[in-house]
């Protein structure tokens, strides 16, 4: 897969670009990742990419042709690329969108920096406007690694046996379980007995219900796509009930 | 503001923390930014930090003494610390919580990288558990950086007049209009002659109904906690009519 990162800013890629799973990926040749500071695209001897809102108001935004033309600059498929704006009115980033993503050969992100976007850009060169949630970030640089690092680590051969998440707690549609580890006592705090028991079917009735309770508790409408057995809708009704207490 | 992030993957953060506006609000002096490897707190002489969970299963689990001590290590205030894991059970981050965080004088974040979590660092050393979505990502370094992010361009004095953000969708609670700036055509693409006209009112007027459209078109959810004026409430039972048709 190719990705191509459009950002005024490219130094901010470096750390997370070369390191863990992106690195490797890139060793493996499972993706090419690069960047490029659109400003080189500007079209104008000064370099402006941005420049005043037609109508008035604050702020600058970024004019559309230097995001058109890096972007043809930038493909190399024949067919056309998905091209991601990241911005806050976007789609909410998923790990259904991930897996989506994951299946495309070539990939171009376009970052804003503190500014918005000419509309054009917005309706006739991009495919795809992803937000990773509600809040209000500097630039589009760590929604575009966020989504990134949860591609990449999607396509085959990039992670080993060893690195496979113990966290993958959207696989399973419950939360995960509590995990201890060694030492079993570590300041007067003691990991349950049932997991010290060496009785797997105890532990794994233990796990289950620690995942249905932590689940029901943090994160209830993630049930609502989960099979429950009848003993199982029998304690969450019994939870139910002593919280209404 | 004192933040310390505590990775196995510290050049991970190089970019981030070394460039725009994380880079200038520590030269501006308010916020200290600083990354520790907690390989160097793992109090044995292979350095190892991870190991197997109690009553089997796939994968490893870091262990709960390294983040203790490199906690107690790190922590320079009086009083204890936010400490925050950054996990995929964890609380939603919203704009909401950035703004809680951004009134502490000190925050640690703890961050995981392919594993789990010894229970006990959950329940005895955290103070918030945050996630930035329902995806996975390699480790919890990208939710950290998003969240400081968010968190530090509220600190005072750190964003300067030019750089108030367009976009700040979520302060009005309506996504933004379209916006456009030079040139008023490119490549057959028009700007809209409203905002060409020199008429505010009608520019005023035509924004707030894109900023109405885009709002119900893309997050209606969002239109419930937005005050409208009755011609506001019949042009959306309008676009509503006309979808159902």
């Amino acid at each position: 897969m190719n990705i191509h990162v459009l950002s005024l800013f490219p130094e901010m890629f470096n750390g997370v670009f070369g390191s863990s799973i992106l690195k490797k990926a890139q060793e493996k040749q499972a993706v090419s990742l690069s960047v490029t500071d659109f400003r080189a695209y500007s079209g104008n001897k000064h370099h402006q990419v941005d420049d005043y809102p037609y109508g008035g108001g604050a702020g600058m935004l970024l004019k559309a042709e230097p995001l058109f033309r890096a972007v043809e600059a930038l493909t190399t498929t024949s067919t056309k690329p998905r091209i991601i704006l990241m911005c806050p009115q976007g789609e909410r980033f998923t790990q259904a969108k991930a897996e989506e993503l994951a299946q495309e050969e070539e990939l171009i992100f376009l970052c804003g920096h503190y500014e918005g976007y000419d509309e054009r850009v917005r309706e006739h060169l991009v495919t795809d406007e992803i937000s990773i949630g509600d809040f209000v970030l500097t630039g589009g640089e760590l929604g575009a690694m966020t989504v990134i690092d949860s591609v990449v680590r999607l396509l085959p051969g990039v992670l080993g046996n060893g690195e496979s998440p113990v966290q993958d707690s959207f696989s399973t549609g419950l939360l995960e379980h509590p995990q201890y580890t060694r030492p079993a006592e570590f300041r007067g705090m003691k990991v349950p007995s049932v997991l010290l028991s060496g009785n797997h079917a105890h532990i794994d009735q233990w796990r289950r219900q620690q995942s249905l309770y932590r689940t029901w508790s943090r994160r209830p409408e993630l049930l609502l796509n989960t099979e429950l057995t009848p003993t199982e809708q029998k304690l969450i009704a019994q939870w139910e009930k002593e919280t209404n207490i």
